[in-house]
């Protein structure tokens, strides 16, 4: 069976939500990372990153979650998360969640992540990255709302795995400073994904 | 045809490296980042996002070097540059690659772009990004040289386009202030990369 590992209020919830859309028999395992369970011996012999997700498979062990996603719509081609017999537009979904992974999460964990990419004990710098998050994830938005976003669903009349991914970043602009009423279709999608019965039971199963 | 969008020293070479690995029909079209061709509106119509690489296809363009390299996979499967017919080692490989575009290319972009999280004004900030990138980076390829590099490819026995994206960042590490010769491994693989006619190809049209 598939194990998730996950953190409560990650991206993690992307896989989580896809899992649930899949209809992929699994289990998860609750990482606590405000008692850095991330970092402790157990969970580095699973992940040696020291992240979440996580899936451990019946061959090994999965990371990053654009590569999650893409296994999960392949494991369950039954479900039509991602247009498998066709390279381009398959290529299109990865190209959007590659995006969110590698520019719009990236831009987001500046706010609380900097010690990544300046000395933790640097407060000037730390505050200097916290101060630019509202523009530099504003700016993502903006491109995702005019250029990306085909609407009723990321990548057009097809749901896919793109869209458990953006409505997890989206829950976090708040957070960042960033008010959605700026991305009317982002803002939109936000909520029909939350109505959906698979993100409810993901959401749930996080917070219960 | 085919047509990458590329400038030279960029991530742009590992897709260009997998079309000469694949025998792909394509053409380059070169950007000057000196001269901010990144910026201008012809090249924004093509990809609004401003970045290298981009590779217009007959059906539209496509961006994010994960996406484009396990494209061209997909587009060219008696290349074998992908185990496309496995679900879990694509998504190994498809892993591989995401950690390469969001951790490790990232780490790496604090030392040139630090203004894309932090005000470009602030030079203290800039300053101490760029300080921290030797130890971020090589931190990365701590991790890729131990826990990731299965040998003599990254993936194993068989070439990937894990290979060429894996030997692209890795030529940056003096620049990054990361001395190869903490990672073997890597070194090794980098100095095989180099020897392969579609890499001397690839370089060869770039610095041509």
């Amino acid at each position: 069976m598939l194990k998730l590992f996950y953190a409560a209020n990650t991206c993690a919830l992307a896989s989580h939500i896809a899992l649930q859309e899949a209809g992929a028999d699994y289990e998860t395992v609750r990482l606590d990372f405000r008692a850095n369970d991330q970092r402790k011996p157990d969970y580095l012999a699973i992940n040696p990153k020291g992240r979440v997700p996580a899936l451990a498979t019946e061959r090994g062990v999965l990371t990053e979650t654009p590569a999650i996603l893409a296994f999960v719509a392949q494991r369950y081609p039954q479900s039509g998360l991602a247009p498998l017999d066709d390279a381009f537009a398959f290529a299109r979904v990865q190209a959007f969640n590659s995006y969110l992974c590698a520019t719009v999460h990236v831009a987001h964990a500046h706010r609380m992540r900097g010690p990544r990419w300046v000395d933790a004990a640097d407060t000037a710098a730390i505050a200097a990255m916290q101060k630019k998050v509202p523009q530099s994830v504003g700016e993502c938005f903006e491109l995702i709302e005019r250029e990306m976003f085909a609407g009723p669903w990321v990548m057009g009349e097809a749901y896919s795995i793109c869209d458990p991914y953006l409505f997890t970043l989206a829950s976090w602009l708040e957070l960042d400073g960033v008010d959605p009423a700026r991305f009317p279709k982002v803002r939109d999608h936000r909520q029909r994904m939350a109505e959906r019965p698979a993100v409810k039971k993901a959401l749930a199963a996080e917070q219960g």
